[in-house]
């Protein structure tokens, strides 16, 4: 085969698996949004086939063949290339191991054991959901297995979620926030709390509906590739290539700032993936590099900037238009308080800047540990209780607002929760980079986030997948990875805030 | 190949196919729902691989074998079986004629002519979307030519959106229709025309959408399994299977009446389709036999059931709940001669149901005639507008209310229309010999509509694609087809409203 014939055929690889991505990502998209819920069934046989038909296509011997080749001759190849046959690779390397019913039957686990999860936590039935954890621990075991068998299992589903992160780090990571954050959150409570009046009410979605376009426009989502829709639990995906983008929120009539945060934060992976360069669009090297970075890029939008005093400064007046009953009179340092309110709770997705990193805390010593197998699926919510009380000094109620709570395990995400908190420890270092040549309080203030996704954009969105996600951020910062960046700025913001 | 394995490599082939209908289906519905106006372009790319996918899946020679041989013993089958194999064989053969390009090309056509044939009529400019019509009529004869060499190219269009009609019944029908209405609207216009006020006024889509979820439950339609969303142009599809149907409205905030007649009609198509045999699911069989069954359906329950005056007198206490201002000592007695209103109008969908047929029986007789070679694209414009006078009476002031209102030839679908017209026509006799067993009015009084839907569940719904549609007309009716049932029907019901 000639260079030319190879890299048409890669391209034409390419955009074939970008279908079906596109085709697989709707469908949950669908799944999650409008579709009526007894659907499921229907959506799952649907996700199975095309699933198959797409490890078909990555596994068949002609595909090996191009890529071996590829390969092999990878001197003759641009970077950009190099990287895409390293990337594709890897994947059909992986998937040549894992043979195909075990491969399908991992999907088609997520579906079904995400039916199972939603009906144990509206029952608060563990018991229930305890044989797919159990099947899920083991299948990733098995998987890990067929893939890595030279890597410890907990390990591989680490790096396989952010290449080139291992129990190591994360141990030395999260001994930091534990050690910092901990005694920290001590004194906070110490303190009187702050009030957080001003967000809580009686807010009707369709008023809060109003907010959603200002605030995608303020964050410069472009509205002709990116969507927004309602659903349970907010995520953000991109349909096929990042040209097409859709993140979704959830109304609580109660509190207005929880759809505001989840659609900045929705929107701060938005931009990540619709900043790709419009070259890596159907190829596998478009959208985010890792979860680590985009949650950086998630968190850096919902908290470093959306949970500013400057971007709250700039953003009451609208707040005020909108919820006019409820705001008359109000300041925006009250709203500034009120949306840093910190103190222990149960749910995660709902926790403050300064405990969220604890939350994800349990988690990861939950799931390393019954990786390992030291720890029983029956034995878990005793020790995800025993772990709240430690870390965040509260008494978990039941398994609905304690080990039910969160949809990952079920799905098949594990090794995922690490990346929530090291992408916001990445992010403390994004910024203090940013500082160094943008006006990150002046542009806030004047809510022109302009120079801001500039220097983001720059450095991180428009590379996609080009660098390994340690390298870019390398790049970015110019610096190796430094979590008491992080727990500094925490340290500041709420001595600062509770006036410790 | 035994039996057996052949029948489940049938079962299999049907199986991926329909993921394959489930995934080009979403792919529509999303685009006309939810999907961000600038993502069409990407839409297109992953349609036209996912459509050349399927079409490698139907005409690979392990298909073709397959069918082929299952054709050959087809004594053996059941006749569920015989008739999978027989619109299977039909679909490869077809296939197999057309050259992969020209049936991507004319996918592709269809989405490309739509986003330019949307702009035309928001400009007003035919000139702009003339080059793509006549592009569609001659893809349209080459595509025709391909498949049925011996067959004229209209009456190949024809058939394939039903089997078994051709110009000669379209002709006579037509013929009978152009004879009873024309005379008859020219009486009706006669007379003093029945105000419409009662429907006619200010009325907020959320208000409207109160309505909804209400009509959705009289039509007893699964809220389980049968979805709603809103979209420019309302439309009903099934995604996969009939276990997940999607019926779509059009809130105009001028007239209430629109969208719930939208969602009647729409709700009809939903009925039939999710009526099938369970046991059909995932098979050929699956689902609404033809365009004129379907639209003898829809319009069932949008006209026949939905227009009659004892279900407007069920469902006038709560449209005044509802529209509490407006219709505040208003009568349900108004309210049925306001949505019986006849006059000629411009728009085929806002017409009411005297004129409907007129409305495509110019666009039969364009498409008939543009196909045949007989009329040139340029000349169609002008040609249009001549028999909307010859017809209907009235001037067509520009092309965007003239030929340009209608997606249908952008979207490629030549000899549809008459479908509209033929369901229509095929519903008067299904009502006539429902009323033999059913107390139809008396149903509808209650808005106890089980007895309705089961009748037409137990002669039509149920039997998805099992037999021809004459054949299950034939069965359903007990007699042929007659399109003076029909007419009879417009002349009674008209002559009464209207006092002839």
């Amino acid at each position: 085969m000639t260079l030319e014939n190879a890299r048409t055929a890669l391209d034409n690889l390419q955009k074939t698996a970008t279908a079906y991505h596109h085709a697989l990502g709707l469908l949950f998209y669908d799944g999650a949004t409008a579709a009526p819920r007894g659907t499921a069934a229907n959506r799952a046989r649907t996700t199975a086939v095309l699933t198959e038909e797409l490890y078909r296509l990555n596994t068949r011997p002609e595909t090996v063949a191009l890529l071996e080749e590829l390969n092999a001759r990878r001197d003759e190849l641009t970077h950009r290339e190099r990287r895409e046959v390293e990337l594709l690779i890897k994947g059909v390397r992986k998937m040549q191991r894992i043979p195909l019913e075990e491969y399908v039957a991992f999907r088609r686990l997520g579906m079904e054991a995400n039916a199972v999860w939603r009906q144990a936590k509206a029952d608060n039935d563990f018991a229930a959901f305890a044989p797919y954890l159990q099947k899920r621990f083991e299948m990733s075991r098995r998987i890990a297995g067929y893939v890595a068998p030279e890597m410890d299992p907990y390990d591989y589903w680490l790096d396989d979620n952010e290449e080139g992160i291992d129990r190591a780090l994360c141990d030395s990571f999260f001994d930091t926030v534990q050690q910092r954050i901990v005694p920290l959150l001590h004194r906070v409570m110490e303190k009187p709390q702050l009030p957080n009046d001003v967000i809580r009410g009686r807010f009707p979605a369709a008023q809060q509906a109003l907010l959603s376009p200002k605030l995608m426009a303020i964050l410069r989502l472009d509205p002709d590739h990116v969507g927004l829709a309602t659903t349970e639990h907010p995520f953000t995906t991109s349909l096929g290539t990042h040209f097409d983008e859709r993140i979704t929120t959830h109304y609580y009539e109660e509190d207005y700032s929880y759809s505001m945060f989840s659609i900045i934060h929705e929107g701060g992976h938005a931009l990540y993936n619709t900043g790709s360069d419009d070259a890596l669009a159907g190829t596998v090297l478009d959208g985010g590099v890792s979860m680590c970075v985009h949650e950086s890029q998630s968190r850096f939008y919902e908290n470093y900037l959306g949970r500013s005093r400057a971007f709250c400064e700039y953003l009451f007046p609208t707040l005020q238009e909108i919820f006019s009953d409820h705001l008359k009179g109000r300041t925006a340092e009250e709203f500034y308080k009120a949306v840093n309110r910190a103190e222990p709770t149960l749910i995660r997705t709902q926790a403050d800047e300064l405990t969220y990193c604890l939350h994800i805390l349990v988690r990861y010593e939950l799931e390393k540990r019954a990786m390992a197998g030291e720890l029983a699926v029956e034995d878990m919510p005793a020790e995800w209780n025993r772990l709240y009380k430690e870390y965040l000094g509260i008494d978990v109620p039941d398994d609905r607002r304690g080990i039910l709570q969160d949809c990952h395990w079920a799905d098949g995400y594990l090794g995922y929760f690490p990346s929530y908190a090291l992408g916001n420890a990445y992010g403390a270092q994004f910024l203090r980079k940013m500082r160094q040549t943008v006006d990150v309080d002046g542009c806030l203030r004047r809510g022109d986030l302009g120079p801001i996704n500039q220097w983001n954009r720059e450095h991180i969105w428009r590379h996609g997948h080009l660098y390994r996600p340690a390298e870019l951020f390398r790049n970015a910062t110019g610096e190796g990875f430094d979590p008491t960046v992080y727990t500094d700025y925490l340290e500041r913001k709420f001595t600062a805030l509770y006036e410790l």
